[in-house]
């Protein structure tokens, strides 16, 4: 039981403890937290009250973003967490580190890593089946390659910004359903919940990562909202991908919750019908059962089940390095938009209101398709941790600004 | 006149001095330097020779990457090759310079700046014509939003790569004839001759850069070889676009021209018909006349005009942050396959060998269509320099090496 009388019977309990990057109004340095219960536990502090030798782990630790300590790879992840659960739950330890504790009110957080190359997929059945029946309803709803790779592209990683981060509706071209090409701000801006993963440990160029060695790489997860704008894709997007449609902004929670965390929320994942080429078959196949939800404007819309994403984390992870791609500390992969069999299980609003054809309620009354300028769109989610607890990961929020 | 005398009547003359980052056996420690004639001047030892004050360029100077000086801006980019001219050419300083050159066979180089984004478009209308023949045959070859907008989208930093660098031959999923998904080495594996633009200055999220601005964010140009492996690529790249057929490697040449250098290569770019949005008209558009080089196992198989692709890469710039995406010091975006009308003009091995429908003759007796194990491309470029020289640009250079 730790001493900490807000992390008890909390999602945020010594059982997850996150980690992400804070300053504070009196302290405008950025440095290393670990949220607990409703304080944040400065690392920096932790480190240098002497209880920690001066080594390579003190000084990832003392950093400004969490790269160096996530290239230290899942012993030492595996070590820090253990001791600082000890140290949360020995009492002799409750004054001196209550002294090192913040009130997450009272901290900025900041993008907890700097991100290396950033790669989204497509790997949600449900939502690449709703796509492609609204973008290319006379033909087949998922591409021949669907079931036989994850597909994925890369997106651009200097826009990733942190949750809280206004978003500015951005302008483009778009083709009106009259075949006009008009410039403007988008008129069809929309969500994507999904959940990203972090690399901590890398590879080398011209070696691959097996799917049984996710975890050696994989430092944590992460909450992602990949800002779409409808319009600008659907006109771009032949025959290169997304690029414009999506390049102005995706947000990610500022809470990386390490995988050691999720043990306990580990269950199956669905079965694969045809069955995959040899390198994407898994040694022990399995799940994350995360359920999101997405609130806008208050009101809650859908309830993404990601346990149900046909392609796993560790199927992601093999794919885009059997090529022999390398990984460097940084890597950020993200799952696709979350979208389970039901409707309220969508995970864009562009499924949610199945392109303006079935408008979404507010409780205020109000309706929508797309946003609106004003909206606040904010992705939360829960997993089973260990011995009947909950774990809440860290929530990504944003507001819609005019375009400029 | 410079007193160097293999500077004289060379490509890398006096007016050009291109920029990179070179080691050597004596000195492993990366540092900045300029080739100049046969030589690298060390940009570390000017500094150090104390012709320099302790300011912020000798600082970035002295860095082991281009990125701190380009993100100096123009009026130091400028200042600092005028002071390089002027010290080249001053006798008096002919034998204190000459302990600061190392000749160019002598040194290592490496990748001359950290990349952030690397964006890859797809300008050039002979290439996306060829391409649209060779993949669609039953559709038009070009697709309706290719004269409105510069296609482009994200490849991986990660694995930009210095010129010299083994290519490992991919290996990855592809689809036989008959249908059959397969796994394997790349049996597709090909080149796109390319030239890319590394920004210097950045920008601010939610803002764009207009195309009148592009010399005041772009420092410099290298030539690129985007490694493609089509049979990958044909399999993966619907809907999302290209990504394992393109991620393993992509080499840059080691030494980056500054924009300065090619003042004198402006030439009038093509003109384009339909009209295009008002976001992408330049105020002095223009284009720059290189022409590049290919060389396959020491056989030129193709010389394309850079002069005449459709899209400049000021429209480029403008279109990459019009949604308000940010530049970051690093990012580096290429121009895709630069193809001529004419067919000894083509920037690929798939349309050179027109899909393999017609093989490329070596000087060996051999043919190709598509890359063997052992081969080497070498892509090399010339633009006309001031006063009737000539400038060479850096080749970049890989030679393959067999799948893992």
């Amino acid at each position: 039981m730790t001493w900490l009388e807000s992390a008890v019977d909390s999602p945020y309990g010594i059982h997850h403890l996150p980690y992400g990057v804070f300053s504070t109004t009196d302290n405008p340095a950025r440095r290393l937290g670990v949220r607990v219960g409703d304080q944040v536990l400065d690392l920096k502090l932790v480190v240098t009250s002497g209880t920690c030798a001066n080594c390579e782990t003190c000084t990832a630790l003392s950093s400004s973003t969490l790269n160096d300590f996530m290239a230290l790879g899942p012993e030492v992840w595996s070590k820090v967490r253990t001791q600082l659960q000890d140290a949360l739950t020995d009492e002799t330890l409750a004054e001196p580190m209550s002294r090192m504790l913040t009130p997450v009110a009272d901290v900025t957080t900041h993008l907890p890593f700097t991100p290396a190359d950033y790669v989204d997929f497509y790997s949600s059945e449900h939502h690449a089946t709703n796509l492609g029946r609204l973008f290319r309803p006379d033909g087949d709803a998922l591409m021949p390659n669907w079931k036989h790779l994850p597909v994925g592209y890369h997106g651009r990683s200097g826009s990733l910004v942190p949750s809280g981060t206004d978003i500015v509706r951005p302008q483009g071209q778009r083709r009106t359903p009259d075949g006009e090409i008009v410039f403007g701000a988008s008129a069809r801006l929309d969500i994507e919940a999904e959940v990203g993963f972090v690399v901590g440990v890398g590879s080398q160029l011209g070696t691959r990562v097996a799917t049984g060695d996710f975890t050696d790489h994989v430092f944590g997860v992460t909450l992602v909202n990949d800002w779409s704008a409808r319009d600008i894709q659907n006109w771009e997007y032949q025959p290169l991908g997304p690029f414009l449609g999506k390049s102005f902004a995706t947000s990610i929670a500022t809470w990386v919750t390490p995988l050691d965390a999720l043990a306990a929320s580990r269950v199956p994942a669905p079965e694969q019908d045809p069955a995959v080429l040899p390198y994407l078959v898994e040694p022990d196949r399995y799940a994350y059962d995360l359920t999101l939800s997405v609130e806008w404007n208050g009101t809650k819309v859908s309830s993404p089940p990601f346990a149900g994403v046909y392609w796993t984390p560790a199927q992601q992870l093999a794919h885009m390095t059997v090529n022999g791609a390398s990984l460097r500390t940084g890597d950020f992969f993200a799952s696709g938009t979350v979208s389970g069999p039901e409707k309220d299980q969508r995970g864009s609003f562009l499924e949610l209101s199945w392109s303006g054809a079935e408008p979404v309620k507010l409780d205020d009354g109000s309706t929508r398709d797309f946003l609106e300028d004003g909206d606040t769109v904010t992705i939360s989610a829960t997993a089973p941790g260990p011995r009947g607890t909950t774990i809440g990961l860290g929530e990504v929020t944003g507001t819609i600004r005019p375009a400029n």
